[in-house]
């Protein structure tokens, strides 16, 4: 279940000295917002934050963008940074479709996607988060070497991706369809839907795509 | 339904001008063997032979290596080679397992594995063709550049072989789960058995797989 956007979240993020209400003037300049040359990783449709704000305090080295659409549930991110904030991460409250408007070719090394909406209906495939027009935006505003960590619950959703990607000259460097018992288990970082959902025993579907 | 060896077999697919009864003599000399310097593909377990006799036929600049290792299969492969023969086919009677002895490092630029033994036992999985020991087998003798074409109807072995290969350090350059309503359909070459299959409507499972 998501929430949705209720009046006054948006104030109340704004508040916060991780929430970027203006993305869009940052682009080109992400490292520059960050003060650091570090690489920066964005995850699209953060959710609650259990994922990205593990990664943020594991890793100071590396600069963490989360996104999410809704910004009722990015409250529930909030609340999960210290009260002396993570330097390493800041929260967007945008659409996946803006992305090239956000971000400059080549400006990111990672794009986590987990859990996306699957869209199971067939007419509407386009707004799944792997179909080619978003995979397009992501190889713009990846470098060369960039990557997508993708995981799912849905093994439709699991397949379609599995063929998005390498129709559009993607290659795939890590496919498991059961994550949690793969030798990547012990590196994952679980998701609030992710340990609700496995808790019932479902596998879970990941894979990792390369731009060339 | 495969056929298995009769007495006689290797004694007429000696007569045959295609026929190499002692290829590790030409471990590192294939191209000199085919005397030329096109680059050498090769099908492992390549049956009653359509596959590979309408490729050598299609593509008379690439050398054809057939590898079967049912001799009386073979007899129905060189029934399809006309009476001159393909200068650029040629056919062994070896088992996968002996892949290196047979080839050098770098030797080939392609391997097909089509419609290979699915061992679909949990306890005979080290059999499967796309097992981790063959897949260093095949790194090992083909060129940096190259790439497994690998076809199944069987979706267990499918998805093994997805886990296999990103696993081991290859990455997926193309994934389909039903090739034959694919764009990759008008350039496929169906083998005896999948046209067999896929008349009953069953989809073919489709990956090429890179070493790097």
């Amino acid at each position: 279940m998501r929430l949705r956007n209720v009046p006054g979240a948006i104030e109340i993020l704004s508040q916060t000295t991780n929430f970027v209400s203006d993305p869009m003037q940052n682009k080109g300049y992400w490292r520059q917002y960050f003060g650091n040359s570090n690489t920066i990783h964005l995850e699209i449709g953060s959710g609650k934050g259990r994922f990205i704000t593990q990664l943020a305090e594991q890793n100071p080295d590396i600069n963490y963008i989360a996104m999410e659409k809704f910004s009722t549930v990015s409250l529930k991110l909030i609340q999960k940074i210290p009260e002396k904030g993570f330097p390493n991460l800041v929260l967007l409250h945008q659409d996946a479709k803006d992305l090239t408007e956000i971000f400059h070719k080549g400006e990111l090394h990672r794009l986590y996607l987990n859990f996306s909406d699957p869209w199971p209906k067939d007419r509407h495939f386009k707004r799944r988060l792997t179909y080619k027009d978003f995979l397009d935006k992501y190889k713009h505003i990846l470098t060369p070497e960039g990557e997508i960590h993708f995981k799912t619950d849905n093994k439709e959703l699991f397949e379609f991706s599995l063929e998005q990607f390498t129709e559009n000259q993607w290659t795939l460097k890590t496919v498991t369809q059961d994550l949690h018992n793969s030798k990547f288990a012990a590196q994952n970082i679980m998701t609030e839907y992710e340990m609700r959902f496995s808790s019932k025993g479902h596998p879970i579907y990941m894979l990792i795509a390369k731009t060339n």
